[in-house]
């Protein structure tokens, strides 16, 4: 669905990021599930021109709409969400294609996306810290060599819990939009390849036309290079 | 409220933990949770005597209820449930006086709960692992120091955010408990106590007689040392 600027949901997302985090501004997760359930949205670029390092300048009084300066903003009426869990969330309950309406089957869903934000990023965010924040210091290496294996279990009981099954929960919900996308962001993707059931999961959730039409509107609102230096 | 077998729902918790780690296993969010709201609860404990590091046995299958093997597990009719934060939100929905009925008072306690788990403490969880689980590599130190102006800086967004109100969003909700939960675990409790209004608000938070019920109930359910040696 393309985005439309005459639609009731708006969706802040970064002028322009350095190469290395195009495709994974967690605007994404928020297009991604708009664009499951054919909901259009508009886009207010923010940031833009003179970034040159991360952290792209931010709007004044920003915070005041996102405590962190992180993205994305949501925007619905008199909602205004921050947290791209807490939005999927929201997004999730307009549609069962997202979110069961079953007790249940909803709980299920909701626990999957909460694992993916609590149980197992802050283990594979240390790799990202270690690998894109501080990888100049001498002990860069001794330490992703230390904290790696934390995120390697997680990891394999991820794949044992997922076995042979196409979703996490029989059909695709928020659990496996938050879960494949935390897991896509692994600066080692060795870690994911070692499961073959969890890389063919991933595999899956990025072959989605849904996720395609997101990152495609992701990467076009990115002003050039050449526009940013 | 005491604990009751006979209540229909069920809470994990572990028989014995290292000292350390008491008063901090998850299942205290949900038993708090559960006391805000007068809601009783039955307690399965697993784990137990002959747990002498971090990582109580656990039972056989047990992975098949917490693909993690974590606390706590929450169960209640047909709903099984893992995650804390999707425990919390459950337990949020059953009471105005945990989560807001109005969409939009919803949304932000639901969008500070996310922040808790997804925005401070994979920041703060960094801190934890190199003080408690990596303390002795030559290399902690310098790691800690790299990493801790991440954690600062949230902290300094959020003492900015909280301001002088007394909870995040007017009244007390899901997003309180889980970010003074969150901020109580931080190893290095100078870097909360460096804004005041933080300080405050955790020492708000933990003299709710529901979170000292919770308390109580953990520490209370521990096997002593002894049996456990």
């Amino acid at each position: 669905m393309p985005t439309d600027q005459q639609s009731p949901i708006e969706v802040t997302a970064f002028a322009w990021v350095p190469p290395f985090a195009r495709g994974f501004v967690r605007d994404l997760r928020v297009r991604w599930a708009l664009e499951e359930i054919g909901l259009s949205y508009r886009v207010r670029l923010i940031g833009g021109a003179g970034g040159t390092s991360f952290g792209p300048p931010r709007p004044e009084n920003y915070l005041a709409e996102q405590p962190f300066g992180q993205l994305p903003v949501y925007k619905e009426g008199a909602l205004c969400l921050f947290e791209s869990g807490a939005i999927v969330l929201h997004i999730g309950g307009k549609d069962e294609r997202l979110l069961p309406r079953d007790e249940p089957g909803r709980g299920r869903a909701i626990a999957w996306m909460m694992a993916a934000l609590n149980s197992i990023e802050p283990q594979t965010f240390m790799l990202t810290v270690l690998t894109l924040f501080v990888a100049d210091a001498p002990w860069s290496a001794d330490a992703r060599a230390a904290v790696t294996p934390f995120a390697a279990q997680r990891l394999a009981q991820l794949s044992a819990s997922l076995g042979d099954k196409e979703w996490l929960e029989g059909s695709f919900s928020i659990g496996d939009l938050m879960m494949v996308d935390t897991l896509r962001a692994i600066p080692d993707q060795a870690l994911v390849a070692t499961h073959p059931n969890l890389a063919a999961y991933v595999s899956r959730g990025t072959a989605r036309p849904a996720f395609r039409r997101a990152m495609e509107a992701q990467l076009a609102d990115f002003i050039p290079d050449q526009a940013a230096a």
